[in-house]
Parts: C-alpha cells; sequence; structure tokens
C-alpha cells in the first residue's frame, strides 16, 4: 500500500487554479484549470451511459486524434452540458478556444470537463471570466482546484503520492469531485491525476482503465451513472523520471491504483447525507466478475442502505441481494461477519452473523453495537470459488431525499 | 379492459378468513387460510432470487409433483421463513400438515406462503392456533384474508372481476400484499387468484406467466427482489364454466392480466411512504425488452425516485438513466412528455420536455403545476422501433427511509 498525502504539494511542471467565475450563486470556487508547461501524455476514462455530455464527446474525440500534446484540462461546475445538442459541443469546442488563446496554446491541446445540471447551456460569459481568472492565477493551490469542482460535494477532495523508484523519485496527485450519482461506472465523478513521470500513451491508458476498474468502478453511492464520468490522467515527465522496467512500471501501477481508490473512498466518505462508510469484502465468489456484481448489487440495494443507516445488522437483505446479482450463489454455502472499522486483516472478520444458510446464534447487541460505528466491513465469503472483490459504499439517509428532491431549485 | 371491482363478494366453492394467531404484537389479523371445497387446478410464479424461502421451495416442490388438486393456501406474516435451512422446510412441511389434519385433505394438497423477516423460524405454536381459528372461521370475509396478510401495506389490497362468456359466467377475484421490496420480478410481494372457471394445468400455467410479465414483473417500488415472491392461479370450476374456445380462452386471459394489473398497481400505490404514482410509458424503443428494461431502470433510479418526491419535472436524470439502462438508446431520437394522471389517450401525452437530444422551450411553471400531482404519467418516444411497455413506479420519500432503516425492531 502506498502512502497517501491527503494534500498536494507540487507536481513538477504543472500549475493549478481554482476561482469564482460568477458560475455559482454563493461566491463560492467554481471554475477550475490545469495547466502543463510541458506536453502531456493523457489517457481518459468515460461514462458508459449512452447518454454523453459534450464535454465528453470532446475529450473522447481529441484524446482518439491526439493523446500525447495535452497542456491543459479545464473544468466547470452548475452546468453538465450533457443534452445540450449541437450548440452543447460547440460551447465545449469554445471553452477550450477560450483556455488555448489564455495559455497560447492549440484548442486540441485542452481537454474539458462539466458537471452541474443536465440541459442546460455554458454561460459562456461566465465560462470567459473563468478561463481569464484561473490562467491568470496558476499557481500551487490544488485545493482551490480541487474546491472549484465540486458540486453538492461538502469538501474538496485531493491527494498524493511520492513513488521513490531506481530511476528517481517522482509523485502522482489528484482531485476528485462526486458526491450523488455515483455508480458502478463511475457516475458524476470526475477526476484528474497527473504526474511528473514520463510514461507512454499505451502504458497511461492501461495503467489507468485498470486502476479505474478496482477503484472508481468499485464504489457506490446511488446506483446511477451520469452522463459526465471522466477520469483523466495526464503525465509530463517534469520529474525526468521514465517508470520502464516491469518493476517500475509495476510501482507506478500500484501507486496509481492506491491513489484512485484513496479518491474513490473520499467520494463515499462524502456521499450525499452519508453516515456510515461500509466495506463490502465478498470473497471466494465464482469468479472476479461474479464477486464485482455481487457487491455492487449489495451496494445499491436501497432496502440494504436503508438498514445501514438504521445501524441494523439486517444481514437477510444483504443475503437477498446477493442472491438477486444475477450470478452463481448459494446460501447454504454462504458466510457473512460484519465488523467495525475498514481495511480489516483476514484473520479479524469480526462477528458471524450468517453461515451455512442460516443466522449464527450471534446476540442482536453485539451486532447492534458494530453497526453504530461510523465504518463498518461486511465480509461475504460464497464458498464457491477464487473470485474476490471489495466494494466501498455508503447508506441512505433523510438528508440523500431531501437534497435530491430538490436538487435543481 | 375488464371493470375490476375493488371487492371480492364470493367466488363459487372457495372460502377465506383471515384471523389474529399472536404473530403481529398489536392484536392484528396475521394469519389467512383460502379454501377450495374441491380439487383445483393451480399454477405458481415465483421468485426468481437465487436465495429462495422454504415455503417457495415448497410449493415449487408440490406443483411439480401435482398441480391438479390443490386445496387450500396458508399464509403467515411476522416471518418470511427465509434463511432458516432445514427446520425452516420442516416448519413450512410442518405449516400444511396442520392445515390438511384441520380440513381433512392430504398435506400435498396445501400450499404455504410467509412474509415478515428473514432468518427467523416460524414460531409453530401461533401457527398452529391461526390454522385453528382460521379453519373455524371459513367464509366471504376476503377482505380479512387479504387484511391478514399485510406487512407494511397500509390496507388491504383485492379485487374481482366477473366474466360473461358465451358458455356462462365466471369471476376471477385476488389479493396481493406488497410495500416495500417490490421490483421487477416481483419482490415481497405474494399474491392469490382465485376462479370458480375450470381450466387445464397447462392453461393455468401459461396464463399466470403472461399475466404476471404484463403486471407484477413491470412494477418497481425500490428495485429490490425478495426471497418470497409468490403470485399462485387457483381454478376450481365452481362455476360450471370451463373456457374451451379461443375466444373464451382470450376473455380468461384479458380478465386475469387486467385483474393482475390492478392488483400490482395497488401495490405500487401503496409502496413504503409512496405519495406519488408514475406511470412510464416508454414507447417505440428497440425491442419490447428494451423498452421494459429502459422503463424499469428508470423506475429503479434512486435519483429519479428523489426528482419525483419533490415535484422536480427532472427528465435530464430520466433521459440519463434510460441511457444506461444497457440497451440500444440515442437522445438525439427521443423525445419526452410530462402529463398529470394515468391511462391517457395517445393523443393526450402532455407537455413536451425533451426533444431531439434537448430540452424543449416549455415553462418550468407548466411543468412544476403536473410534477405537483399525485399521479403522473411520462411518455418516452425512443424513436427507434416498435417496443412499447408501461411501467409502474412511485416516488422514493422520508417515509420509506424511516420504514426500512428500523424494520426489524
Amino acid at each position: 500500500m502506498s502512502k497517501i498525502s491527503p494534500s498536494i504539494e507540487s507536481v513538477a511542471g504543472f500549475r493549478a487554479a481554482g476561482v469564482h467565475a460568477g458560475l455559482k450563486k454563493d461566491g463560492a470556487l467554481d471554475f477550475a484549470l490545469i495547466v502543463s508547461e510541458a506536453d502531456c501524455v493523457a489517457a481518459g476514462v468515460f461514462t458508459r451511459n449512452k447518454v454523453k455530455a459534450a464535454p465528453v464527446l470532446l475529450d473522447m474525440e481529441r484524446l482518439a486524434n491526439d493523446a500525447e500534446s495535452i497542456r491543459a484540462v479545464a473544468t466547470n461546475t452548475i452546468s453538465a452540458n450533457a443534452c445540450t445538442g449541437a450548440i452543447g459541443l460547440q460551447n465545449a469546442r469554445a471553452t477550450s478556444d477560450l483556455v488555448a488563446e489564455a495559455l497560447d496554446i492549440a484548442a486540441e491541446q485542452v481537454l474539458v470537463m462539466s458537471t452541474g445540471v443536465i440541459g442546460t447551456h455554458l454561460p459562456m460569459d461566465k465560462i470567459a471570466r473563468g478561463v481569464d481568472l484561473s490562467s491568470a492565477n496558476l499557481g500551487d493551490d490544488w485545493r482551490a482546484a480541487a474546491a472549484a469542482i465540486m458540486t453538492t460535494d461538502t469538501r474538496p477532495k485531493l491527494g498524493s503520492v511520492r513513488v521513490e523508484s531506481d530511476s528517481g523519485a517522482y509523485t502522482l496527485a489528484g482531485m476528485v469531485k462526486g458526491a450523488g450519482m455515483i455508480a458502478p461506472n463511475m457516475a458524476t465523478m470526475l477526476s484528474v491525476i497527473v504526474t511528473d513521470a514520463a510514461i507512454s500513451a499505451e502504458a497511461a491508458g492501461e495503467a489507468l482503465r485498470s486502476a479505474t476498474q478496482e477503484s472508481f468502478n468499485r464504489i457506490v453511492v446511488d446506483g446511477d451513472t451520469s452522463t459526465n464520468d471522466t477520469v483523466l490522467l495526464l503525465a509530463n515527465g517534469g520529474s525526468g523520471v521514465a517508470p520502464a522496467t516491469d518493476q517500475e512500471l509495476a510501482e507506478f501501477q500500484t501507486a496509481l491504483t492506491d491513489l484512485c481508490r484513496y479518491l474513490a473512498q473520499e467520494v463515499v466518505r462524502d456521499g450525499e447525507g452519508v453516515t456510515k462508510f461500509v466495506t463490502l469484502d465478498i470473497i471466494n465468489a465464482d469468479s472476479e466478475a461474479a464477486a464485482e456484481r455481487i457487491g455492487q448489487t449489495i451496494g445499491a440495494s436501497v432496502l440494504t442502505k436503508s438498514a445501514f443507516y438504521g445501524s441494523d445488522a439486517n444481514w437477510g437483505r444483504i443475503v437477498a441481494a446477493a442472491g438477486r446479482a444475477g450470478t452463481a450463489f448459494n446460501p447454504d454455502s454462504t458466510s457473512l461477519w460484519v465488523a467495525a472499522g475498514e481495511s480489516l486483516p483476514d484473520d479479524q472478520r469480526g462477528l458471524r452473523i450468517f453461515s451455512g444458510g442460516m443466522p449464527t446464534d450471534y446476540q442482536e447487541a453485539d451486532a447492534a453495537a458494530i453497526m453504530a460505528e461510523p465504518s463498518i466491513t461486511f465480509t461475504l465469503d460464497c464458498g464457491m470459488g477464487a473470485g474476490c472483490a471489495t466494494i466501498w459504499t455508503c447508506d441512505i439517509s433523510h438528508d440523500y431525499i431531501s437534497i435530491n428532491g430538490d436538487y435543481r431549485s
């Protein structure tokens, strides 16, 4: 496990800014810009929703055309620029034109991200103001940049990791926004990871896909998947270090995956109305895919999430959710443990509450004491094969309903 | 459309009872028995959850062995008798033994259903009391029987339809319980339909599967699917009428489907914490299966349901849910209308709010006025093919979370 710092000091050759462009009514930061002084190798993972926002379509096109000369990422809040048709695409391009002009680079070197309400056009005058202000304020205030991409997030989410390799040291750093609408396959989640290591476009793409699969794709807040999901990786080589040997590439992968996992967990912790952080360790399932599917089904079950909120060790709902996941599953071969905390050692699974198709003779008071904790881990041993996956999820509270019943007003 | 009455007067050769066996703490009705004086042809549709409750396993076994001599259906509340292992199966059999003894029939002629908390054993002393009381009180009080299978339901749900065929008149009548944990493919939903028509076992099975597919499988309360779902059809021929011609069989099918649809909609209306009844008419999808999948994905989206609750015409969430349904979908060919009420004529779809990949220039106040109504219909024209399906769903409210955060205590 890499040691992740919850902040970003500096990443060689990168600068960032978060400014108030007038998009948010309350004067909060609402527009972010990240710039590299040298061309970056870049990779992206995007929403699988058939309804893709304009910035997603534009970034996909640009990375397909040339993923080795990216210089900047601009992100706006308030409008998701999704379901906005030809005007939306035009506005996404116009945003990148403004950034390119301000930085004296080509528009094709700019990626854009948007988050906010679906179906409203970008207010281009405010976007222009955001570009002006942010390009004039570039520096090392990554926290401001992370704050400037927030929607219903309650706090900026960022982190970094320093890797000491045989060829030298480099940094990976990233920020993320999440909150509601977070599900398997991402959802309105935007994340940018930057590194001053040098890496090939092919290796960057593979590393990002692998890291995403084991992090952002393994969290569930509400089961929805958005039109705007984007995770970007930019590598500018500013450290002078180029991981090249198998061991160095593996180190890079581990650091990237650990950073993404940290950011993904931060998204769950800061989910809308969340009061509990729940780890679902699914082990010995038919396959890794089955383990992931079972964990995601449990994590997305509103009934299960309501029970988490009520601190109810309702294992019946967990087992029933596993049974409808559409994978091989047999309650008679299944055991379920619950424990306080997260990242438990294998030999500390806690209280066994279900085994051999039936509840054990555990005491409800013992289970209740565990369920009252802010972090809970369930270990579900399916007793079928060797497939394992860990899913991070949360409860659903009254506040979630309040926030989402009235989001647009 | 058949004319469904919201009550049951009598069905030739059938009697019913609902009693207080001491299962519920508050003295409410908690055990139901339905008995036919003659052998019934019977059919069942059961949960697809891999975790099947003991009563489901027993009924499946009995219908597979002999579906032409069923005489009784006994239903208990409080315990679902699911995840109860060998003891659970033994208790399900013991329940049927008690019923058989009280009615002087064979145990194999008895079907059983259970609903309540998963993982608790049937309290057999109270079950015995329920059998004693109900078998001694058989009559035409179907409302009491329907009340006796309720859990968090707020009211008994029952209905009947009289069919005048060329061969004579007969009745179809049914009751249902639902409330939470209702999803595509049923969920803790128990329903019994009885008819005094005579019909073959094969025709009964086909008719019930077809009716279920267009009713109980097209409702979504919370997206969960339970361990106990059961829909039973019992036909005793007590009316002396045997639908036999193609026309008569079609009449039977229509009446059965309409009755099931009525009962299914009643389940949605009485869902936990429900404040809005929402009809999703998905038209011109790639296929009927695609239309159903799109409707179910929209109906199960917590974000969409929160918006319904908040009376927010958040079409963006609806279109985004359609986009992640895993079917062919293209927002550019899609239109969305919203209207107050349900069962609208095709030419009264209401206010068009989305078209050609973008919102229309509708007035938010007009949409808000519609969304404030207790019944709302969305028509989603996918512009792709000829696949249509109607899904009935509801909002998710603070009360849902309260009810399910603390269900077991």
